[in-house]
Formats: structure tokens, C-alpha cells, sequence
């Protein structure tokens, strides 16, 4: 049976005949057919029917409509309505602007608006670095989006990627209280972008680049860091680089071994891949080989892009070939960032003695978890129903917690292997274990932990 | 004596002898300096001095000075600190963003983010018109400046321009329930502005177009409100004009005059002085003056700008010539967005009988309302200390709220025509009176009203 999760949930309102074991067969029913029941609620008794809302889980989306179906047919029962729980708290969209002033008064509006306001604008006028202290830019960062590379769901635009732009600002309150705002661009032109984020840089204090594609997202990252002085910070890449490298520190404490010896293979090489390399590189790692979908990526091949050309002159020192198959022979970590099925699990014994298999393509891995827990010594993908999810959630809210306690005008790479460091070291010896190499999202010290790695300061 | 304001109040931590007698003094001493004393209180009582922390209210920056002079000069007392209330009040800024959807729990998580939000996302993606329903757009406007005409300030770039625009933000929430953003662009350049506005549009309801200068400011809105497929509102134009058609309205009931028969003089060609002109002619007035610094703007004068000419066009009938001085002679209403002090009050007596007097200039009037009331019949300014402030918050809220409610494309003549008689409206026939011609902006229906009156739907 697959697993159900609440992203499918859903509510339905059922009218049925005046008898309880009506509602009994219903709960019986939907687990039968693999929904979970989370709530059962009598709305409404008359003497000639009952209204109820059962809530419950599904798979997806295929499978709520199964269970619909399956209640539907359950003598003396109509369903009504079916609420899907994820779309209803979606309705209004899920972030708010509140003020933090009172405005009951003349006198309040006189403070916080004009003729008051305007001495606080010329204060920052006359000392332009005030504008952190006296205006939300200090505790602000935009959610930048063009659409292109929207989770798993590719090019969907800007509009569709709301969202989860939304989403993402909704956790940066929730980790690290910090007022994020989603900017979801009209363009996917990389000047255009880059443009764009530059003319609204003023009023944040950071920017936080979102689900933009590669190779595009690589040039815009590097001229906003060039041009703005605030910091600028590719989740998709730096994000993800982080939680990685925190894992497979901790995965390498649990097999024994030591990362600058280690043969590691990367599947997939867009901004992910590239981002992980460039860390574990500047961690130490000294053996990575690339893999696309061509197979390795060597130094010399003149049919590379210039990005891939890039990363291969970086990487693959005993210039393996070959087909993902091939270089995972004797690799001691596969990190795949790439396309779900893409690993047979049967090639993991090929690999080194107690082989690190991560395999993060979302919402689908390279290889099922369960599968790979057979033959790997430590297993982690991007899924949260099972054991060490890779989420960046990890990361990002700490990271820019830092970086706007600290008033950074630039992300450097000694931040991110601090941050790494941070994350890993959550984790304490003794609770190490290769189904605990992560924290969990919701431990209560990483994003402090992560902030004062990245700040300097004391967390 | 200066009137005072809570724009200058003033906290001022002292050390004193510990005698009741020198607090008194304080109090007495701050009276006599023209302060008004709101709290006193002892924060620490010691053997040896007390701790006391005093608030009071100057006139301005100057006066607040004053008053601490002369604490100072209190035999006994030390004035250990002051503080600012104003900017005490925007430390960290005065909005925040705030999560409306709990995120306590995985499975909240993989609702409100991955994964459930992917089929959010790929429902507004087959549904576009969904992101209102489905996001933040259905209630969000961004507050965009490029900080070149803030307040009375002028051209003071866009990181001092946050705090204003952070206050506007604060005033959507508390008098429409919106969620606005401030936006500060980093360039003064028409086409930059207009393209950065394109840019971040698909995430927004509206657009709040706030203290641009004139004429940019023209085609700025002209050519977003072409390429845009939301509204596109510069306050500082259609907001004021709403405000001023409103109260004109309200006067002329108060001196039995006809917006039609009525001579009508404007001083400031400017983004105000340009939508008023152009808002009285939609609501049926024919005689209007436009006075600029060299007098009155005539037709087929060719030493006019592009935006003067077309204003000289549309106005003066009668071709009348001269100073303000000169055609103020017979005039039944005085309208100033210009500049402080322009107009002797000995020329209104030149005016027809009952004349009607609004100096709206900020935060300095074209004539001091006090010495206006001694000639005129209704007088109205844009301060907060005087009856009949003309203050824009009696629009913009309920303007967007209906904007929003509608899910409108764009803003029309008709929607502020019917705006401003909603506010007029606010005002009834029995309350009607010449130092009453406008609502408080704290009466509770005017925004609902005016959001009825732009959306066409019930308030």
C-alpha cells in the first residue's frame, strides 16, 4: 500500500441514513481501500439523516478520487461535497502583512506616517546605512522567482509558481522570523532578471534566489552578487549544498571514513549538482565524478557547455568514463540530484564497502529508499517518509538569519561549509546513526545553530 | 504658542534628587516652554535620586531641544538619555510578514510546501485566473517608489523613501485589510521604472504608484496602465483629486454654489494640481484656472511643456491671463497644491462672496487656515490641526479594496467620480457644515463605502 500524506487529505461531507453503523461501515471502507482516517465529525442529526465530515489521507490524487468512489458506494450514503484540505488552505493565499505599529489615533498616524515619518526619512537620508535599523530592509528578503524550475513541475511561470514562493516566505517566518516577501518575475530573460532584482534591492536586506533554471540561474546569481550590496543566496544551490555536505559528514562518521579519501559520484549536474560539487570540493573531497545523462564528465571534452566545462576541469582527477553504471564501481557515495529510477539498485554492491547513497531527485528518487537500505550502509533522499530527509529547510532560514543579523553585504563559501558544519554537528555523537544523520526540520537549535555560523555570533 | 505634536514626543530619562519637589518643577518647567507633558514616570526610587522618565510633546525638532535645555537647567536633574517616540517607534521597521497557515507539523509542512503545493501550483498553471483565488494576489498591492518627490522632501532616493512607503503599507492594513509591500526602485529612469514594474506585477492585485515626480510620473502610469492587467494607481494623483472632489462637493453644498457655474482656481500644475484639474472637468466643472509659478496656464502659449499644454487646453475658458493675484479676482474656490505661503490672505475678500479656500500644500499651506477663515467661507488644509483635513487615507484603502474585491483590470474615471461622491456621502446633510465638510479617516464605514463605489457591489 503507498503511503498517504496530508498534501492529499481531504474532507468529505456525507449525508447518510440516521444510523451510526452507517458512519462505522464508511471508516471501514476507507481503509479498506488505503485511506487513512483522521477525523470524523457529526455536523448536523436529524430524525431522517446525519451530515458528516469525514477527513481523510490519500495517496494521491488518483487514490482520493478512489476512496470518493469507494464511500459513494456504501448503502445509505451521498457524498455531498469533497473539500481537498490542501486547496482550502491555500484559499486567500498563506502569508499576510500586519502592521507592528498601533494606528487608532490621529497621534499614531502623525508617528508612523507623515508629518512624523518624514524626520525618519531624512535621518536615513543623511545616514543612508539607518535604513536597516529603522526600516523593515533589516529583517527583509525577497523570494525571487522567473518560474522556469518550479519544484519537480518545471517551466510553470510566474504565476503558478506563487505558491510556492509563498510557502517559502511562510517558512522563513516560521524558522527564523524573518519578513520575506515573494517577487514571481514576468521574464526569463537572465538581463532582464537581473535587472529586475537590482531596481527592487533597496528595500531588503537579502535575496533569496528560488527555483530559477540552470545555467541561466548561475550568470544571475554571479552579476547580483557583483552589483548589490546586500547578500544573494540560490537555494536550489547553495541550500541543498549545504544540507548535503551536513549529511555526508555525518554519513561518513557512521561508515568510518574520511571525506578527503572517499570516491564520490554526483548524478545530475544543473544548479544542485554543480552547487554540491563546488562545496565538497572546497570541503576537501578530492575524488568526485560528474555524471549527466551522457555519462561522466571528463575535462577535455569539447562538446561540454561552458558550464559543464567548468565542472569537469574541476572534477574526475583519474578521468573515469562512462555510463553512471560504470563510475559507481568502487565509488564510496552516489549523491544523485538528477531523475527518479535513474539508479538499479543492484549496481549499489559494486560499489565500495558500505557504500552512502543519497538520492534527492523530488518528488521521485533515483532509486526507492527502501531498495537501496538493502545493499547501503547509510541511505537518504528528499522524501519525508523515510529516515534522513535532505530538506533545505535546514539551511536556508539560519542562513539568512545570519546573514541579516550579521548585516552582510555577501554569502561566502567559508559561510556554507560553517553552516554544513552547524547542521552536522546537531546531530550528537550519540544520537548518530546511519537512520539519524540530519536533524529534523523542526529541531529546535539549527537554525540558531546555522545563524551563528554564518554570523560569527554566538547563537 | 506653536501647536504640538505627537510626531515630536520625546521620552527624557532623568536623574534627580529624590524630592517630589523636582518632579514638579520638571512638569512646571516643561509647561512654561510650551511642552505638554503626557507621562511621568518614576522608574527607580534609590536613597540617594530617583529615576524618572518624562514625555512630552514639542512643536518640532527645534522646540524638542528646547525642552531638554531647560530640564537640564532644573536645579537637581540630570537628563540622563532622551528618546525620539517617533523612532523609537520604527526600530526594525513598522510592518511585518506573518504566516496565515499553521506550520507545526510534517504534514502541515507538505501542505502548505512541497509536495502538496505542487498541485496548487499546476492548478493556477491550467487555471491562470486561480492565483487570485489561490494566492496573495487576490489581496496584495505593491507600494512602488522611486523616491524622487516623498512627501514634502523631494528627491531623497529610495532607501530613505522606506519609511513612508513601509507607513503606507501599515495604513492598507489597518483601513482596508490588504497586504501591501513597499517596492523602492533603484533608478529614476522612465522606461527602468516602468519595466521593474512589469517585471514584479504577476505577483501583485495592484499598483500603488507614490511620490514620483512630475511628468514622469504621467507616463509611467499611462504606459503601465497600457501593458498591465491590473490597476495601476499613483496616489499622489487620483487619491488627492478623489479627496479634493469630495470636500469640494461638501462645500459647495455649504454655500449653495454648483460644481457647473462655479470659477475655479488651481495653483500647481504638477501630478496633484494635473489629476484635480482633470477629475473636476470629468465631474462637470467648466470654468477652471490653472495658476503655475508664471501664472495662470493659457492655451496656444508655446512656451509650455508637453503636460502644461495639454492641461492649458483642457482649462481656461475664459483665457484669463496674469498672476494668482489677478485671477483670483472673482473666483468662488481656491484650490492650492503648490507651495507654502503663495497666497496673501487679503486677496480672498477679491474673491466672489462665499469664497472657498482648500491650501493643501505639506506641511506648510499656501496660507495659514487660521488667517483664512477670517475671509473665506469654508476653508480646508491638509493638516491634521485644523477641521477639514484633506487626507488621502479617506481614499486609497477603499479605492484598492473595491479594486481588489472586483478583481479589476484597470481604474476608471467613473470609479473616482463615484469614490468621490461615496466620501461626500459619508458626511450627512445634518452634520454638514463649513468646519465639517470631510469624514474623519477613523469613521468606520468610509472605506467600506468608497470599496462598494469602485467595485459596484454592496458595501
Amino acid at each position: 500500500m503507498a503511503a498517504t500524506a496530508s498534501s492529499y487529505s481531504i474532507t468529505m461531507r456525507l449525508y447518510t441514513a440516521p444510523d451510526h453503523s452507517v458512519v462505522g461501515a464508511v471508516a471501514t471502507t476507507i481503509a479498506h481501500n488505503g485511506g487513512v482516517v483522521t477525523a470524523i465529525d457529526v455536523a448536523e442529526s436529524r430524525h431522517d439523516r446525519l451530515t458528516v465530515d469525514v477527513t481523510c489521507s490519500a495517496s494521491d490524487a488518483t487514490h482520493s478520487q478512489e476512496l470518493v468512489t469507494a464511500v459513494s458506494g456504501v448503502e445509505g450514503v451521498t457524498v455531498h461535497k469533497v473539500s481537498d484540505r490542501t486547496f482550502l488552505l491555500h484559499l486567500g493565499g498563506k502569508i499576510s502583512v500586519e502592521s507592528k505599529v498601533p494606528l487608532r489615533t490621529r497621534d499614531d498616524l502623525s508617528m508612523a506616517y507623515t508629518p512624523g515619518v518624514g524626520r525618519v526619512s531624512m535621518a536615513i537620508h543623511d545616514n543612508p546605512e539607518d535604513v536597516r535599523k529603522l526600516t523593515i530592509k533589516g529583517n527583509s528578503v525577497a523570494v525571487v522567482t522567473d518560474g522556469s524550475a518550479v519544484l519537480g513541475l518545471g517551466n510553470i511561470g510566474p504565476g503558478a509558481a506563487m505558491p510556492v514562493m509563498e510557502g517559502k516566505a511562510a517558512l522563513f517566518k516560521r524558522f527564523a522570523d524573518i519578513d520575506a516577501w515573494p517577487i514571481c518575475l514576468a521574464s526569463q530573460d537572465t538581463d532582464e532578471i537581473v535587472k529586475a532584482v537590482e531596481m527592487i534591492a533597496p528595500g531588503f536586506g537579502g535575496i533569496n534566489l528560488e527555483d530559477i533554471a540552470a545555467p541561466r540561474c548561475f550568470e544571475i546569481e554571479a552579476r547580483l552578487r557583483e552589483s548589490l550590496d546586500i547578500p544573494v543566496f540560490h537555494d536550489d544551490q547553495h541550500g541543498t549544498a549545504i544540507v548535503v555536505l551536513a549529511a555526508l559528514t555525518n554519513a561518513l562518521r557512521c561508515v568510518d571514513k574520511q571525506l578527503t579519501d572517499v570516491r564520490i559520484v554526483v548524478s545530475g549536474a544543473g544548479a544542485a549538482g554543480t552547487a554540491i560539487v563546488t562545496l565538497l570540493l572546497a570541503a576537501g573531497a578530492e575524488d568526485v565524478v560528474v555524471v549527466d545523462r551522457d555519462g561522466a564528465l571528463c575535462g577535455g571534452d569539447a562538446s561540454l557547455s561552458t558550464a559543464h566545462t567548468e565542472l569537469a576541469a574541476a572534477t574526475n582527477p583519474r578521468k573515469a568514463a562512462g555510463s553512471l553504471q560504470d563510475v559507481l564501481v568502487d565509488a564510496d557515495v552516489f549523491i544523485g540530484v538528477s531523475a527518479p529510477g535513474i539508479l538499479d539498485p543492484q549496481w549499489i554492491p559494486t560499489m565500495a564497502p558500505k557504500p552512502v547513497v543519497f538520492a534527492l531527485a523530488n518528488p521521485d528518487p533515483e532509486v526507492d529508499p527502501a531498495e537501496a537500505d538493502k545493499h547501503a550502509a547509510v541511505v537518504a533522499s528528499g522524501r519525508s517518509d523515510y529516515p534522513n530527509q535532505i530538506n533545505n529547510v535546514l539551511a536556508f532560514p539560519g542562513v539568512f538569519r545570519g546573514l541579516l543579523d550579521a548585516g552582510a553585504s555577501e554569502v561566502t563559501v567559508d559561510m556554507l561549509l560553517r553552516a554544513a558544519q552547524a547542521i552536522a554537528d546537531t546531530v550528537k555523537p550519540e544520537e548518530l546513526h546511519p537512520s539519524f544523520i540530519i536533524p529534523s526540520v523542526f529541531h529546535p537549535d539549527v537554525t540558531k545553530r546555522v545563524a551563528a555560523a554564518i554570523s560569527g555570533r554566538e547563537g
